[in-house]
């Protein structure tokens, strides 16, 4: 016990994390989770207002969640972990993005205003608020007829998951409440905001969910005159160009904020930062060279460059996104763990979850075990893992998931293997186009929730790509990213670091397990990828249109329903 | 009751059906059911010789199961409909084929023989034999080099499954069996040949199993050469070139086959037909214009035209191959109601087999009711049905499945819903191609266990076909075919009919249902049909050659595997 702790909170869907870390060595003394009372809010307002029913699409949360994610959660670690609130030199935090909210100039979310409390543009816009898709497409649009610059940054497509694009449904469709609000914040800076008292903006939500770079700031006034001319002066009217590095002390702990989690008034806050990118150096990775995998429901690829480069289909680079300094790569698979999830719950005959039943195990277990007797390509089966779209590399969410090679012989432990291979193609896909813009890649660390429940997926990923793969030890490693970063904030004069290189370097570790490529396995599934890539551009790069004429079918059928 | 009925008897792959049928107006009056004791020989030769295990892809039958149908189902039918033998004027069977044997000058089967009984190559090889592809392979490629004319009436490909394969593969692996055979000969001839004593060769599987032709013949003797020395006189040797066309009173029953059956000796026996075929004149159908549909496992597709045309993809054209006097056109689906039995053991997950036990109905029922709510391109899926390969049109057993438009929120009745859409657009391909030669398709007519099983099926052929369907009366169309042959055999003047278009008007029915097409589903399912027609040819035809390269792939890890 060094008498050096970090506290890093990471704020999830469905609930808050506290972890408390040892500056010295890293380890994790303990944790506590704060489910969300209101969790998320895609039916219905919460009572009183809950004749205010949301349309689909729309996933909100409720502010006051995550403060009572402070009140609870770390209250409660520090009462488990027996540590001294003095001995925290630093806090960090990292929230799901883009989650972003209007409040008062005071930081006041509008929703907790009696009289717009009602109203669901006053809430929060959760990342997977998908009710901004036409104000995507118009963001889209007129960035691509502007020619602007910053476009292919993004992967040519900005996503109606991000800031601008909440930012102006509020505009579109409930003006007053765009009026009303003072600001317009990500969830995490106004979390930090609580914490500290004072606004922040970090560089990393800055970067990667609102257009900003280091080196050309926001898009032109102009450009947001284009979109609509009351957004002209959105940027300086209600956000800030002020955007700090991530690691910079936001500020002290408020007395407010003291008082709610029980630490000391003082204490250093870094600012703000996002799950996947803060997990980076706590997968102990802050150079160049060494891809990071967030595996969970999807993939997110970070990785870091000295130079900025143009990749396909990006989510994003960003100058000081992950580590400062460094040009922060994320690259994206919109559904991996979500494609073997379904498959597991829609298509897998009773006798496997019998099985699974009658070995006390679960589905995934008895479907992994089978595949795992499989040898590469034994199966005859190849798919596009597209079940939710395809991000990287090619930034369309019309394209849908394929499966090729079915016989009357298939079996479901054939099929589940195919779509973790679709998976390790896909991240392939993804290493190939660094590649080609001279990009390195050499070495893999695996992180999130997928590696440590599915071993043969790390294996195939291991000889689909031919890396090998290593595996953070943490097992939360957000929360420890964010405690290094609060580490970081306190600075080493106070026991903590001045880089979040040092941070990582002494907090982040790797597990011992080592996934080797096996060359016979590697030599297959070379011929396999090599059919992916085929069927990849084929049915991504406008050769057979199929998937795309399919979806246009089904929503005039659903539409004509719906009208009928 | 008229006083004047026929026997008809069907023998399947598992068992052999007798079915008694009213001349004056084709009510069936009793059906009887033989199960062979030996069923399907695949593992192993029966004791005592159950020592000699079988090849993968073998499959054989035991001869005297089809004596002991003749022995054990007639005298049973007889008992339980109380007919006189005296009023039953004519004799008609039917077999699977190409079902064939080797036997002795004097019909003895060469398995019969106790000093050949322990070689499978003395035994029937069933028509689900497939060990034959070597032989198959050496017929084609002989005959494409060779120029042969007739194979375009073959869709360019011979099977293994038909005659001249089988009976080369008992010369290459057993030469000591092919020289003691005096007779190679399909099942069916070999029946009537126990039931009349008399050798006979009936035209439907000597044109669609054996290459023969009306106006042509058999393949030369120089072909047969080419293929092997020994093998030029096979026909010669071992066959016949006498074929009579369906119908023909192959002769009496004999005295031993009386005793057999129990009905009176010198009964008129029509010689031999196939399952699929006799099914077409009991499904009404006697005349050009109106496809015949037998819908199970498989789909069987057949049409008369007055004209011989070379269609692509055929199994066949054989003019006297269905009806006398016309060309009888045979296509097929080599998976139907097979893909939909894969899906419901294989691809369906535990809710819907619970639904089922809990409604008393079967997991077809469960899957039927919810995808019938569906409408057409709802669920943005799409399939390739080639789950078994494609034979008509494109003649192709490498080919595989294919299913696109998989989504996080695809449920197990969509992709049901889109199998059964897959084979209505599988034979519209076939439809088509009849009417790009300028064969008439216009009235379709379903017959086989699908059509009553599976409403919906048959309403989306109508649909997507954009045709009427009627369903046959009859629910075993080929044992009553048999009969109304075995009725021709007779001839008018001792109460049958001279002619199978006089017995088809007056003992065949259609049912009442009609599944007429609906337009708003047509025009939807025109354009999912043209992107079915796409993938089609885009898999089918060179353009991306993925699924065989997949099989390419499949069979070598599987080699090598059984190596190391």
């Amino acid at each position: 016990m060094s008498g050096r702790y970090a506290l890093g909170i990471d704020f999830g869907t469905e609930s808050g994390r506290a972890v408390l870390v040892d500056c010295a060595e890293g380890r994790e003394l303990g944790a506590t989770v704060y489910p969300y009372r209101h969790g998320v809010i895609d039916e219905r307002l919460p009572a009183p207002h809950d004749g205010v029913e949301l349309e689909p699409d729309w996933a909100l949360q409720d502010p006051e969640d995550y403060v009572r994610t402070l009140q609870e959660a770390v209250p409660a670690l520090l009462a488990e972990t027996g540590i001294d609130p003095a001995e925290v030199i630093g806090i960090g935090i990292d929230v799901t993005a883009c989650t972003m909210l209007p409040t008062r100039d005071d930081g006041t979310p509008l929703c907790l205003l009696e009289d717009l409390r009602g109203n669901p543009h006053a809430w929060v816009k959760l990342w997977k608020h998908h009710a901004a898709q036409p104000e995507a497409d118009r963001i889209n649009q007129v960035a691509a007829e502007r020619g602007e610059t910053w476009l292919p940054r993004y992967g040519g497509k900005i996503s109606s998951e991000w800031f601008f694009a909440k930012a102006l449904q509020i505009l579109d469709e409930a003006p007053e409440i765009y009026a009303r609000a003072d600001r317009l914040i990500e969830a995490a800076d106004w979390i930090v905001w609580q914490l500290t008292d004072t606004e922040t903006r970090n560089s990393c939500t800055a970067g990667y969910k609102a257009i900003w770079s280091k080196s050309e700031g926001f898009p032109s006034n102009a450009y947001f005159a284009a979109l609509d001319p009351r957004f002209e002066h959105v940027v300086d009217e209600k956000m800030s160009r002020a955007i700090s590095p991530l690691g910079t002390r936001a500020g002290g702990l408020s007395e407010q904020a003291a008082g709610w989690t029980g630490l000391r008034p003082g204490t250093a806050v870094a600012v703000a930062n996002v799950d996947a990118h803060v997990a980076t150096p706590a997968a102990t990775v802050t150079e160049p060279g060494t891809m990071v995998l967030i595996m969970g429901t999807s993939i997110c690829h970070i990785l870091l460059g000295a130079e900025p480069a143009l990749v396909e289909g990006m989510c994003g680079v960003v100058e000081d996104g992950v580590v400062p300094g460094l040009f922060g790569f994320e690259a994206g698979q919109t559904a991996v763990g979500d494609i073997f999830a379904w498959f597991a719950e829609d298509a897998v005959p009773p006798e496997y979850h019998e099985a699974a039943a009658r070995e006390g195990t679960d589905i995934h277990g008895v479907l992994e075990a089978d595949a795992a007797k499989l040898r590469p390509g034994e199966s005859g089966l190849l798919a596009l893992d597209w079940w939710n779209g395809n991000r990287s590399i090619l930034v369309d969410a019309e394209l849908s998931g394929l499966l090729v090679g079915l016989s009357l012989a298939t079996k479901a432990p054939e099929i589940y293997r195919a779509l973790l291979e679709a998976t390790a193609f896909g991240t392939r896909v993804i290493v190939d186009a660094f590649l080609e813009t001279g990009v390195a890649v050499d070495g893999m660390v695996a992180c999130g929730g997928l590696p440590e429940k599915n071993r043969l997926l790390m294996q195939i990923f291991a000889d689909v790509t031919g890396r090998e793969f290593a595996v953070a030890a943490s097992k939360q490693t957000p929360a420890l990213g964010s405690a290094m970063f609060g580490a970081v904030a306190a600075g080493a004069k106070l026991g903590g670091f001045d880089s979040i290189e040092d941070a990582s370097s002494e907090m982040a570790r790797l597990g011992d397990e080592r996934y080797v490529p096996n060359s016979a396995n590697k030599a297959v599934y070379d011929e396999l990828y090599a059919e992916y890539v085929r069927l990849h551009d084929l049915f991504g790069r406008g050769g057979n249109d199929a998937m795309k004429r399919l979806r246009a079918v089904q929503r005039r059928v659903i539409e004509s329903d719906a009208v009928g």
